[in-house]
């Protein structure tokens, strides 16, 4: 069976991506990173997620955190930013260079596993604040990834990233077609026993949902916060 | 001052890479990495090297061995092949995406530390048998990490390979005229007391001082292997 390595958060994003391939016929294999961030509750999601595809979930661990200062994800001095995702502030959260590290490791990691096809679940939405969301890094990174293993990787070896031009709210549309269970993700920056409402995260997953018309499964300590800030 | 962050292992390629940036007045930082390989003498040549250019060096840690595996560097059921490096055992010494994982996170490193350049030592030497090392890797790369970027790094980020076209004699003869202390480089695989002469670095170190015309300072157990397999 094709494998696919898949760079994971344990978010509804990633989640419907593991999903996606798994009802593609692929035997997947969820890679997700601890790299110091506060929200390791997404890491128990990724190993849920895992195990309801009977697929693999790796963490690696990066000790970045005190090499990567300055981002509210992996320095305690900086507070989490309330608000819309597409707002300024959200720079604040941004580790540098996140998805060229992750996704450049986890493409090692498929080539030692013989894997075809190496995923990633950015979207247009992430465009705004992540310029390493961007078609603009992904295609010349994918080029260069490619041939980087040419040799060792197995024939066909390639990465995707198939909601690179979807929107949040088509994600869980499509993630609803294909049964993914939202109740085991999680999104939330902070981190606590429930999702916040309040964060980036949360605000931007509360929408999601509400613009694809799919039920929400997910309990919020301030669901009303994100409402307001949607406009809803 | 501008900066720049050299991808280092401790090796002549690196400590070179490290004295070109510092004689054009960069303020050099070094990143290296421990990710399980043998030869963690080199990340003591390391900071020899930093010490001696008034930088700073960085060791960063990642867990990539139980996921990385089937390579000699970081598996110990892997025999490191002895011999000429430019031979088809030297394969087994790959380590899967390797310069794609470091290059992203010294990125990463730079974008924090606000540093311009972000340098890898890679050589036309190393083309053979690495493909990570060629041209057709390192172009798009570049690309893609500039892209991935911009906004958070400094006007003029970039990445840059200055060998990449080089022979490693053409190091050695470059590094000779700016005076690069050779004798604090580590480049053995074998990582015993001195440098052992006879694996794929060694030969390939004796050789390029031989070409290069270059005094060599190190000490090697099996000098007389090398020359051998160079035919000299």
């Amino acid at each position: 069976m094709s494998k696919a390595v898949i760079v994971a958060s344990g978010g509804m994003d990633s989640a419907t991506l593991a999903w996606h391939y798994a009802s593609k016929g692929f035997d997947v294999s969820l890679v997700g990173f601890d790299y110091g961030q506060r929200h390791s509750k997404e890491l128990e999601a990724l190993e849920s997620i895992a195990s309801k595809l009977g697929g693999i979930s790796r963490v690696i661990t990066l000790d970045l955190s005190k090499h990567l200062h300055g981002s509210a994800l992996t320095s305690e001095s900086v507070e989490v930013p309330d608000g819309h995702y597409a707002m300024e502030t959200m720079k604040a959260t941004v580790v540098p260079n996140r998805n060229a590290i992750m996704l450049a490791i986890a493409a090692g990691v498929a080539v030692a596993d013989k894997a075809e096809v190496v995923a990633t679940g950015v979207h247009a939405g992430d465009h705004f604040i992540y310029p390493d969301c961007r078609p603009e890094f992904f295609v010349p990174f994918a080029e260069a990834i490619k041939n980087a293993n040419k040799g060792f990787a197995v024939e066909g070896f390639r990465l995707e990233a198939p909601f690179i031009t979807w929107s949040k709210a088509d994600i869980a549309k499509h993630g609803s077609e294909i049964g993914v269970d939202y109740a085991i993700t999680w999104s939330c920056y902070k981190g606590e026993e429930i999702h916040c409402g309040r964060c980036g995260t949360c605000v931007e997953r509360i929408e999601a949902f509400i613009l694809a018309g799919v039920q929400d499964p997910t309990q919020y300590a301030d669901r009303d916060f994100a409402l307001q800030q949607i406009g809803n």
